[in-house]
């Protein structure tokens, strides 16, 4: 069938004709369909069965532009079928931590998935203050297991590189090379930054060190081909509740660093860290789940390392540096120190990545919700302050990093004493 | 028409029935045939027309097996397309520094090229003491033109991943993989060394700080995509004589570190100048020798990174840090700053990579000619007990070099006093 986009009157007939779909839907004759898609990229329909409400499903076109930009910039479909195959891989290597897929179609470009009835976006869930008791465990095994295996250390040369042969996704890829880590630091016609920060941002625009060092975490970003890295893992991506995590829209997905996807997650928990000085007027309470966002980063963290660690030891199938590599005197020191080393410089990428990340939401094409819904600009241009000092910090001190507690220390270093005083000064 | 290998009988009428074959000869009838390969991995003939000297072309094909192992270990026969496409790409990027393409046949995997009648292998004629007053300018713009306008420096981020995803090259990567970065390392059957530096070799696999430089060595080879290399770019890959000189077999090419290039290239002009310890008995003879191959190596790394500096600012076309990324107050100085710290890190890189190399020639399946023709072990085990030194060094010591006074600094040094002195000792 012909590319043509669906809507809420073309969307029963389509689903109807597609033999996967008796195995959803016990009828179509009661389905009704809502646009919910809040992307900048494409359509997405609920579709249900108003006869039997544990039937719905959740179905994603692409479509032919940039949504966000208006049909001006033109965008490739295929980014349908990498989310796809990202989505398959992830149920593949992470399952129950991904919506499942019940049904592709390339021509169309379209997606048809399990509808997460009962979970919400996890930024949402964040700003109201919710707890998410299995979020550090759950989070920390995604990452390890889509990284990890798909890197290697677990794959074999050839396979590895016929995997990563599956995601060209030269598109998708430009837009993040692009809008995190080039427009935003200069001028371009699509970046928005609130007036209130106008200083810090052409701070950042014209400091010669974090220049540099942006450019050099590009660099990076373009070239490290290390595993297949979901590459827009914020909070935005991840859909939550009390007991369950699930990661979704891996449209992006590609070979890269694998430290940009822990960044993304790291860094969404600090941005609504920050975000809480505007929605969270009582100062303890504010604290109180300020402290928790950072029990999380650094479990979120120490998790990833333990569990990765844990992994490569007993999986250490790919060719990086095998088993009979270490097998002489001393060896196994030497392979716990290069494991040891190798998790160092993650956590410094980390920094890196994440905290270019910081920077791209306060002055580039997209913002945060945690932080577009707080009404006040005053009151946002504290929490921006800070986002840009510390997003700042984390890229031209990447280097010395040596634990999350360096990375967690300097989130508290630059709100000690509350909003105010770290939000004087302008970028470091 | 289905694979088949050729041989002298059947080649002659293979190439009187191809359109390309009749540009270049003028007929068809005076034909000769002989089989020159001696790499591991094809079949090498050049066909002449006896009528008429200056019409000959070399045929290559691939054999569905590693030659070197017997037909015992399988290997695909693509290679023929990657060597096809990167010759192309070398003639478009660096006309006349690789031969001319005139046929490929996907189905036969050979490709047919111009014959170097006037060549020879640059191995030999180092050996043989020979000089070549253009080879730093021709290789250093070589290595420029492929890897600069390859990367993401010159291309824009789609094309660049375009690029890159033709040459998957999984089959070959994996022998490189293995062969440089691994097995000669560890117990592996098909390592070769001299019984005479048995203790040297056992040092080296059980050195723990070295074995972690070389994994994580390993690790940037296999995950590095910066620009299209040949990936085996030793003096038996380029052909030269007093003016000119062709960089040949590029079937290994991939998207990788710019630096094991520019590596492979270094590292084997020090391997000649080891080598001499065992070619040229006279003492003065050799060290001005010696001293020619230690000029070559500075100067090709100090013209590499003028050029490609220069190449650089004249054409910033590519996406990683573009003009307006760096206009700000100061931002000139901060881009020529970038690019400094751009080309020292390929320096260090290439430190790494080389040094590798040194190591992986000594103790793994493959020696080099320079050293295998050293008749005497005792000689040859000079040599390569400095060669180990040396490679060694470049790898443990590749982060603080800070220039290439400092790479050759390590040779010096090593070989201090003549080979007897710098060969008394085990790897450091």
């Amino acid at each position: 069938m012909a590319y043509r986009p669906l809507d809420e009157t073309t969307i029963v007939d389509y689903i109807s004709q597609r033999p996967t779909m008796s195995e959803v839907f016990s009828d179509y004759n009661h389905l009704s369909v809502s646009e919910v898609g809040d992307g900048n990229l494409n359509l997405v329909f609920i579709v249900r069965n108003d006869a039997q409400p544990e039937e719905s499903v959740v179905l994603k076109q692409a479509l032919p532009y940039l949504r966000v930009a208006g049909d001006s910039w033109p965008l490739t479909r295929e980014r349908m079928r990498y989310e796809t195959l990202a989505l398959r891989k992830y149920n593949e290597l992470a399952p129950g931590l991904a919506p499942r897929v019940f049904d592709f179609d390339d021509e169309m470009s379209l997606v048809i998935m399990e509808h997460l009835r009962d979970h919400e976006i996890m930024r949402r869930g964040l700003v109201a203050r919710k707890a998410y008791p299995h979020f550090v465990d759950h989070i920390s095994t995604f990452l390890v297991n889509s990284l990890f295996f798909t890197s290697d250390l677990y794959l074999t040369g050839p396979e590895k590189k016929l995997l990563q042969a599956q995601f060209v996704n030269e598109q998708l890829r430009k837009l993040q090379e692009d809008f995190v880590y080039t427009h935003p630091y200069m001028e371009s016609p699509e970046n928005r930054w609130n007036p209130l920060v106008d200083d810090a941002v052409q701070a950042v625009r014209s400091h010669p060190q974090l220049k540099m060092a942006i450019a050099e975490m590009k660099q990076a970003y373009m070239t490290h081909g290390e595993a297949l890295i979901h590459a827009d893992l914020h909070t935005g991506s991840i859909m939550v509740n009390v007991a369950d995590t699930r990661v979704i829209d891996p449209e992006f997905a590609f070979f890269g660093p694998m430290a940009y996807d822990i960044g993304a997650v790291l860094q969404n928990l600090v941005l609504n860290y920050l975000s809480h000085y505007g929605h969270t007027a009582d100062r303890a309470e504010r604290e109180r789940y300020q402290a928790y966002l950072l029990e999380l980063v650094t479990g979120i963290w120490n998790e990833f390392a333990r569990k990765f660690d844990e992994t490569w030891v007993a999986n250490n199938r790919g060719e990086l540096a095998p088993s009979a590599y270490w097998e002489f005197p001393g060896g196994a020191q030497a392979f716990t120190e290069f494991r040891k080393r190798y998790l160092q410089r993650l956590l410094q990428e980390t920094a890196g990545h994440g905290g270019v990340k910081f920077l791209r939401r306060m002055m580039g094409i997209v913002t945060v919700w945690d932080f577009s819904s707080i009404g006040d600009p005053q009151t946002r241009a504290v929490a921006e302050r800070l986002a840009i000092r510390i997003g700042a910090r984390w890229v031209l001190e990447r280097q010395s990093i040596a634990s999350i507690d360096d990375l967690v220390g300097i989130v508290r270093e630059e709100t000690a004493g509350g909003a105010v005083a770290g939000a004087s000064g302008v970028v470091v």
